[in-house]
C-alpha cells in the first residue's frame, strides 16, 4: 500500500498547484469566509491503516455528510417505518427544491436532499430534548471515528438558523402535510446543529469506517444496513450530480456544502477528501476530481 | 329596480330550499364549525340604494376578500413599485401552491394567491407596527362601507396562525429569495389578522362600492385604479377557478374561503353573497351559482 | 365619433414615428421575413361605421386569432360537450408548453393555448374531410366580415407544417391520452391551414363584429355565447400575458403571432390592430400599446 | 457453485408457486396478450459457466434492455460527444415523462428514459439507413451472446409504432429543440425495431457478459466503459424505481417493460431474469424480487 500513500501525495500536490479552486458556498455567512485554496485527503483501510496528504488537520463543517450518520441512527431507532415518511429515489432536482415536495404531498424523495434529512432529524428527535438528540448524534460519530475531539460549531449553527429561510419553508411545508412530528423551530434547531459538526478529513475518514464491512472495522450497524446505506449514497449522495459522480468515480459517497466528501470502498476502505470550492451541483470541485483519480488509480470502482 | 329585489328574494329562497350546501373549509379550525346551511346576498347600487335577501346580518370571515382592500392600500402607498415584487398573471395553480414560487424565484404570480397577498401585506407593513397597519386596513374598509361596526375576530386569526404552516412555507420561501421585508412571523401575524376581518354581506357590498365609479359612490381611489383592480379580480380573483367564474358570471369578483364573494358591476353596483359551503376550487358553491343567475337575469355581465 | 378617427390617426402617427418595433416571430420561416416597421388599426362600431389608420390594407397572417372563430364553430357543433376535452382556465404557462398537458393528463387548460386550439380543430374536423372543414372556417370568417376576399396562405401553412415539431409533440401527447379523434397529421394539417388565413386589420375588425351584441351587427352566434367567448378572450386571450393585457387595456381580445390583435368593446365596437414585432409574451408590441391608449382615450375598458 | 444452481431452482419454484404475478404492460397491444404466469432466470459466470431455472427458453421482448446495447454502440461511435445530447442523471420522473424535457430544453436527463434512448438511437442512425443500423445493433447483441438466433419481432415493432404517440411526442419535442438529427418517423422506426428484439433469459444473460470484466468474458468494449455503463445502470436503469432497486438488490441492472431484467455482478457474472408481470414502476414484479433474493443469498451486492 505504499502505492496509496504516493497516489494521495501526488493528488494533493497536483491539486495545490492547480489554481482553479472554485467558489465557496456563499449562503451560510459563517462559511463564506473560508479560504478556498485548501485541499486534504485521508484514506483508512478496513484494518485501520491510515494514509493522508494535504490539509488533513483542519476541521471543516461536515454539513450534509452528517446526514449519513443521522440516517443510520434513525434506521436504528425506527427501522423501515422511516420509509413511510421519506422515499429512496434520486430527486432529479436541486438539493433545496420545494417543487417535488408539493408533487409528492410532503414526502421527500430521499433522506439526503434537505427536506428528507430534515424529516430524518425530526424522526430521531421525536419525544426527546434536542440536546439529548444532538448528544447521541455526536456520540455516534465520535464512536465511529474513535475520537472524542469532534464538536459542533455553534456559531455556524446559529448562522444557518438565522439564514435558513429555505429550510424553514421545507419544514413548514412538511408540517402542513402532516409529515413533521416536532415544530419546525425545534427540528431545524437540531438539524442546523448537527450539520455544523466539524471534523478534519482524517476524522471523517475514520468515522466512515462504520460503513465498511470488515472484521477489523467497528461494528455500529449490521452488514445489511451498511449495504443499503451505501446504495443510497450511490444513487442520492451528490444531489442532482449523483449520476455524474457514480459515472466518474463509481463509489458510494456523500458530499457536504462545506467542501467535504466521504466515499466508501465497500469492504476495503473509507476515504474523505476536503476542498471548500464547489462545482455547479454544490459538491466539492477538487474533491470530486480527486476521488475520480483515486478510484481509477486504485481500481476501486464498485463497477 | 323592484326587479332586483324580487330576483334576490327568489335567489335566496331557491338557495335555501336546495339541500346541497357543499362543505365548509376544514383547514382553519375556527371556521370548520360554521353551519353550511346559510345564504345571504346584498346589492348596493352606485347611488347607494340597497337590496338584500337571506342571511344578511350574520358576520362571516372575509378571508381572501380582504386582499382587494390591502392591494388598494399597497398601491396607494407604493404605486407601481409594488409590481416588482408580485406579478399580474393568473397562476394556473391552486391558491396555496409553492411550485410556481420556485419557478418564478420568489415573485408570486399575482396579488390574490396566498403568496402574492402575503407580499402585499408585507409591503404595507414595512417600517410600521402591525397594530398600526391593521388599524389602517380596518379603517379603510370601514370608510368604504361607511360603517364603524367592522372588526377583526382574534380567535380566527390565532387559529390560522397556529395552523398556517403552508403560509409560513410560502413566506419563508419568499424570504429566502429576498422578497420579504419583515420576518415571516410579523408579516403573517398581520396577514392572518386582516384575513380574520368579519363582515355581513350587507357591510361587504357597501365596502365594495369603492370599486364602483359613480358620482354618488365614495371616492377612496382613482377611477383608473378602480379599473385595474377590477381587471385583476376578473383574471385572478377566484384562484384556479377564475376562468370559469368569468365564463359563467362575467363580473370582476373576489372570493374568500369563508364563503363570501364580492362582485363589482362596473359603474353600477357592488354585490356581495355569502354561503359557507365551497366548491372544488375553494370558492362558495351557492355563492357562485347565485352570482351567475343574478348576472344573467340583470344582464350585468361586462361582456 | 370624429374623436375616434383623430385618435386612430394620432396613434398610427405616433407608432410609425417611434423606432422600437420589436422582433418578428422567427420560428415560422415564412413569417420571419415580414418587415416589422408596419402598423395598422381599424375600428368598426356596432352600426357598421368604420375608422382606420396606418397600414390597413396589408393582409397579414391571422394565426392564433383564428382560434376565436374555430372555437365559435366548435361550440356551435358540439355545445358544452367540448369542455370535456378542453378547460376554461388561464394556463400560467407559455403558449406552447407541454408541461401542463402532462399534469392535466392530456386535457389542455383552455382553447387558446396551442394544445387547446388543436383539440378544438380536431373536434370540428371529426368525421369530415379537412378540405370541407377549412371551407367552413373560411366561410364563417367571410360571413362575419361580409367580405369574400379572405384566403388561406398555403405557403405559410406548409412552412408551419414543416417546422411544427412542437405542435406535433402536443398533438401526439394528446393522442397518447386518448384526447385526439383524428391523426396528428390530419388535425395539424387543418390547424396549420386555418392559422394561415390572412386578413387586413380592416377585414379582421369587421369579422370581429360577430362578437358584438347590437341590433346592427351580424348575428352568427347567440348573445350568451358572445359573452362567454369574450370572457375566455379576457382571461386567456393573450397567453401568459393575459393578466397584463386585462390590467392595461381592459378589453376581451385575442392576439396572434403574426402581430395582430382583435379586441371587442362589448355592445359597441370591434377593433383590430396589427404590428408584426412582438413582446416577450409573443403578443404584438405596438399593438398592445396602441390598444391600451385607445381604450383609455375612448374610455372603453369594461371595468 | 452447486449453490448457485440450487438457489436458482428454489427461486424459480417459489416464484411459480406464488400466485401474485402482477399485470402485463397493456399499452403495446402485441405484448398485452403475454401470459403473466411465467418466470425464468439464468446466470452466466465470467468463465462462461451457465446456470438456469424456470422458463429459460421462451423468447420475450427485450424492450428497454436493448438500450444498454445501443448506448454501448453510440459511445463507441461518438464517444463523449454523445453527452452533449443527453445527460447522466436519474430523472426523478416516470420513464415517458415529457415535463423534464421541457425544463431541460430538449436534452433528456439520461440515456435510459425513453427520450434519452430515442436520442441515442438517433445518434447511431445519423447518416445511415435504418436497416444497416438495426443490423449493427442485432449483430452486436449476437456477438455478445455468441448466439446467431436472436431476432427482431416485426409485429411487435409495428404495434409499438402504431401506438407510440407518447414516444412521437418526445421525439417531436426534441426535434423542436434541435436535438434530433433524423426525422421522428425514421428515428422511432429504428427505435421501435431494436426494442422489439427478442431473447430468452439464457441468451440475455450471455449477452450481458460484455459488461463483465474478466479474462474469460468477451471483450466488445473497454474496461473503463464497462464500469461507466454499469454506473449508469445502477443510477438510472430502473426508471423512477432505480433508487429502490439499488437499495434492495445492490447491482447495476436494466429492466424492460417486457418483464426482463439484466443485472451485472461486476467482474463475476451476468444474470437475466424474466417474468412479464410488472410493479408500479413498470419493472418486473417477480424479477425484482428474485434479483433481491439472489443478490442476498449469493452476497453479490456491490455495496
Amino acid at each position: 500500500m505504499t502505492d496509496l500513500q504516493s497516489i494521495l501525495t501526488r493528488l494533493s500536490d497536483d491539486m495545490h498547484s492547480d489554481g482553479d479552486w472554485g467558489d465557496v458556498a456563499a449562503y451560510i455567512p459563517e462559511l463564506a469566509g473560508v479560504d478556498p485554496a485548501q485541499f486534504g485527503i485521508a484514506a483508512v483501510l478496513a484494518d485501520g491503516t491510515t494514509f493522508t496528504a494535504g490539509d488533513t488537520d483542519v476541521p471543516f463543517s461536515a454539513q450534509s455528510i452528517t446526514k449519513v450518520f443521522t440516517l443510520a441512527i434513525a434506521l436504528g431507532r425506527s427501522g423501515d417505518q422511516l420509509w413511510t415518511r421519506v422515499g429512496r429515489e434520486p430527486s432529479g432536482r436541486a438539493f433545496n427544491s420545494i417543487v417535488q415536495l408539493e408533487q409528492e404531498q410532503g414526502r421527500p424523495r430521499n433522506p439526503f436532499i434537505n427536506a428528507g434529512a430534515i424529516a430524518v432529524t425530526d424522526e430521531i428527535l421525536a419525544g426527546r430534548a434536542p440536546r439529548d438528540t444532538l448528544a447521541e448524534i455526536v456520540q455516534f460519530i465520535r464512536a465511529a471515528a474513535d475520537d472524542r475531539d469532534i464538536h459542533i460549531n455553534d456559531a455556524v449553527a446559529r448562522s444557518e438558523f438565522a439564514h435558513g429561510h429555505r429550510n424553514f419553508a421545507l419544514a413548514h411545508f412538511m408540517a402542513s402535510c402532516g409529515n413533521l412530528k416536532n415544530t419546525p423551530e425545534r427540528t431545524l434547531g437540531t438539524y442546523f446543529h448537527h450539520c455544523a459538526i466539524e471534523m478534519s478529513v482524517l476524522q471523517l475518514a475514520r468515522a466512515g469506517l462504520f460503513l465498511v464491512e470488515a472484521a477489523e472495522a467497528p461494528r455500529l450497524i449490521s452488514a445489511g444496513r451498511m449495504r443499503r446505506l451505501n446504495a443510497l449514497m450511490m444513487t442520492c449522495g451528490h444531489y442532482d450530480g449523483s449520476g455524474d459522480f457514480a459515472y466518474r468515480v463509481g463509489l458510494p459517497a456523500k458530499s457536504g456544502v462545506g467542501g467535504g466528501i466521504l466515499a466508501i470502498v465497500p469492504g476495503r476502505a473509507s476515504v474523505a477528501v476536503w476542498s471548500p470550492g464547489l462545482n455547479r451541483y454544490g459538491n466539492s470541485l477538487k474533491g470530486t476530481e480527486a476521488m475520480a483519480r483515486l478510484a481509477r488509480e486504485m481500481d476501486w470502482s464498485v463497477f
